[in-house]
């Protein structure tokens, strides 16, 4: 019965095996390999469209390097209030781009608005020696509260993104379980609507440790290799990050596992949601539930083996019950119908 | 009929006059100089103890250095959502602290608030490994609002923030204006109050450029010199900025002028607020007036000779009728009077 | 008859099979599971006395992040003109120390001297303002030219180290080369020699991607983790680069591969330095082969098929002849043998 | 008989005039002002050609901040071993470029040469991921050691820096000495000798604390203002660091001043090389004087009241005999001659 996180899961046996499958002889190291180009062209196939990839092994990496790429170190970045830029990464992006400023914005469900957009703009949006310098827009997608934007959303944000001249990042640590709810083309909710780079994270669907830093507008991936090099970002035997990729997007084993993962966590939601002390506070569009649950519960659940977390984030509405629960790939129907079955008898 | 900004007006003569005196043969450099030494005699008696100060020409510079002695590169300062050092310093802080994260908090009429800090560290207060750690709380004393914390206001905010195991800074570039205007001792509203660092400015208020960080704690001072040297912010020629503070400290020139300066706003504030079309914004605590004001009437004043800024701070309250209007100790009664006149002319 | 590096070959196979001993169920994120806390006691085995480790991924963020704990912003590291921390990052050290300088001095055989110590010292040593304060000495075992320092070579420049008030740091890359090669234990080249800090590499030598920054001074590792995070070194799934480390260190496999490796080096150094027209430039302590070669043999070597290294350092002694060759675990006698007979047919 | 540099001197009396002629009324701040415009019109007219100029306080911002125009994080700056940028801003070019590597190159009398900074690019100048990326030359005018690069030797470093790929600074800390030494025009030894951005010092050679960076590129000056901005280094009452400029360029004050101080240099050191015990060391091009001198000689010279630095340099050529002696404006023939005749009786 643990709900903890999506990274207490292992790696998925097939993205293992592609990775036994590059442990074949020497070969080339920083990337001249057969793997790399293969993984290379996998993202081509799946985005419809040449793009620009650049592999990592932690989410943090992926983002903070991906905005070192848009804005300059008197710079800013909009992003949302409990993004995992703003909130999760010690101060990564601050690090990786040499001190420019990440510009917080409230928006239920985890979501950017347009009209908080345009209000930070309005403060911060002139050209004046004395701001720094908005240069980029981060969304993530699927948000910090298990909601996924569709591609309409994100179309209008990146619209006004870039009618004040920002650029238009996407921090997708869970992009795979975002493309599993809204049954879209990766391209639908990226490139055509808008999105410049995106941070793809497969770590959390059934990989090791691999995020992906993908240029749609390759102009901005100039000079991005020694970003990444002189971050101790480029592993030496890169096979092994890229093997990871390959069996992942192969045979559509992405959106497999993300899909299992979605799905589970909304048998979840419909069984924790006939409880009377349990209220499900946001869309359980993923792999993610919040509910808000008292303490007793709370306290029931763990005594009888359930994990998960209190959480914790700006505007305290639940003075203290939210809890996240996460599933993933590995998650059993058992694990879910025992956790039900526990709460329902407190 | 200037109103723009109290760092528009000139030195005041006395303070040159201490420049001329400083200027006197050959001396030593980098702060070994007898203008120096007798500077920093004047700071240990007007704060009633020892102190150790470093003399800067930027109220950024005094910030963020300030800050860097603080908190560590994946630490975070508390502020308030208007406070110069998120605002107006195009990302300074976070480039002398070496990427630390500003943590923004709304509050009204500019002042931070115990319930706030709570929230914020509510939020961000867990030694967990994924946040930045907060370490500091920077208030701004006068605030950019234009109105003053009262002792037992800072009391209560540093009382809350050692409680939280913060450190104290206090941006005081309108130090001088709050100290007059609050009747009280130096000491009464910084370290008596729990302050361990204030930036102490000058510049706005008569000087030529002239901002001090006093550290109150010691300790806190290690290797400051280091810090100052790197940024470039180390005179060699030192005398001629401590002669400054020699200047505006003697006889009590700095309340003389500070008191100037709050008279013509509380004039200013008492003349406009009799017109039906003008409301005063925020308490006129210091040199500076918030008023709210329709479109033609500030075009009226400004084809008069009247010169201010509209004023853009998060929050729309005001639907871009926000002026501010800043005195100075060479703001005569009848550019005043001649405002006033105009502005009840239309 | 590949000898471009050490980290062209691939994963032993026993450090695949740890990693898939890890792949069992949901673990605990980032370190707190079974896997790390078994590879951290194997550390405080091998070492003889408690450490304090961390694992990442590359040796780059294992060295940048060791020295940011060593040295101040406004700090700087001794260290060796041909060192990876030099010339081989990209600027990685300066990124993570948040600017502090790197000095470096010149060697014979990579290796740095007391002279050379006290030299930079002389000039840089004084605590005047003006001057990056040195607090570490960087060293590198086995050094960047193939040789590997002896213990009392090691304990030489740490006592001169901390003589000058300089904490001692080594760049093990190679480490299990070097221990191979001076048959110690690997106390004997750290801790009891002085060094506070070790990056030690299992890369090079049959891991995936696989580094520790191993604290001996543990008053040293004061929030490291911060520093960890921030840089995006912190794995969510922190058994994966923890089994590679328990299926390295286990059974000495590492030191076996050292040992393999070595050998394999010696065999091509001894085949080639019977040529009349190569002289090996360096003593061959480890895993790689420096020689000066004619460009017609270098051509003709490549034209059947034989990879490796025209290599440039500081001070070209060569004339452009000169090359590296290495050797891993997985060089096979025949490549040797090859390549060696090929080059006899010029 | 104070010869410990040319900083120790006051403020010339003109330069004082013109910084009160600036100080009436009300004005424009962050440079909206007529002193501002009237300072760089001078700059116009003394380089002969529009240039884009910004002032600073100090000679470290103004290298720093001029350097991080150049060149990215990423990027490393050719320079001398002794240079001021190596030497003696603790660090300061690599806080402001966000961590650029400084490869500092020894020659002859604080001179660079072509072949070193070739033998650099032989080492870094390939665009490979590993190395940091040279983008700039920069080169002491006059030079750390007292002497002058002629119009010639800066053309072909220039012209060899610009067949590397690198764009050349030109740190004038005492740049207006050269000037008067050569007899040349400002625009020989600097945009027509092909270098792109002057660190111009006038501090040294009488102003308070006016220290400018001359973009003759005018490109390489986007966004500019936030890089001083964020540094603090943008005065709000920007008259005062204009009209220094205005006082020390109108009427060729900098070049009287930088003649006197030259001539002073001279007489010291005619009348030091007639004495047994010293040997002049350098080239006496301007205002310093390299001496080598034994402990007796300095030990009674200090005891007569003479003050100088004893000098500490890369290459200890010396044993500890260099000393440097600076003359300035204010240097008196008396001061002079008493020195000398001090030195004459032991």
């Amino acid at each position: 019965m643990i709900f903890t996180s999506d990274n207490w899961a292992g790696v998925h046996p097939k993205i293992f095996t592609a990775m036994e499958a590059a442990n074949k002889g020497l070969q080339g190291a920083y990337g001249a390999d057969g793997t790399s180009a293969k993984a290379g062209a996998l993202f081509d196939e799946i985005f419809e469209r040449k793009v620009k990839v650049f592999f990592v092994t932690t989410g943090g990496a992926a983002n903070g390097l991906a905005l070192s790429a848009l804005v300059p170190p008197f710079g800013a970045v909009l992003c949302h209030e409990v993004s995992h830029v703003q909130m999760d990464e010690a101060g990564l992006p601050e690090l990786y781009t040499g001190g420019a400023k990440l510009l917080p914005m409230a928006g239920a469900g985890g979501k950017m608005t347009v009209a908080a957009i345009d209000e930070v703009m309005r403060v911060y949006g002139t050209p004046m020696v004395h701001h720094v310098q908005p240069r980029a827009l981060s969304l993530t997608q699927a948000t910090e509260y298990g909601t996924a934007y569709t591609a309409d959303e994100i179309g209008a944000l990146a619209e006004a993104a870039r009618g004040h001249g920002l650029r238009v990042h996407m921090d997708g640590a869970r992009f795979s379980n975002a493309v599993a709810r809204l049954g879209c083309k990766p391209a639908d909710i990226t490139w055509r609507a808008g999105v410049d780079v995106l941070s793809f994270g497969a770590t959390k669907n059934g990989a090791m440790a691999a995020e992906a830093v993908v240029f749609f507008d390759e102009t901005l991936a100039h000079e991005f290799e020694w970003r990444q090099k002189r971050a101790g970002h480029l592993w030496s035997k890169a096979r092994f990050l890229a093997a990871q990729w390959v069996g992942f997007l192969e045979d559509d084993l992405w959106l497999d596992l993300a899909r299992m993962a979605n799905g589970q966590a909304r048998k979840l939601a419909d069984g924790l949601k006939a409880l009377p002390s349990v209220t499900i506070e946001q869309d359980v569009d993923i792999n993610e539930v919040f509910v808000a649950m008292d303490d007793a519960l709370a306290t029931h659940l763990r005594a009888a083996g359930g994990a998960f977390y209190d959480w914790v984030y700006p505007g305290d509405l639940w003075q203290g019950r939210l809890r996240r629960l996460v599933t993933s790939y590995a998650t059993s129907d058992k694990e879910i119908e025992d956790f039900i079955a526990v709460a329902s008898k407190l």
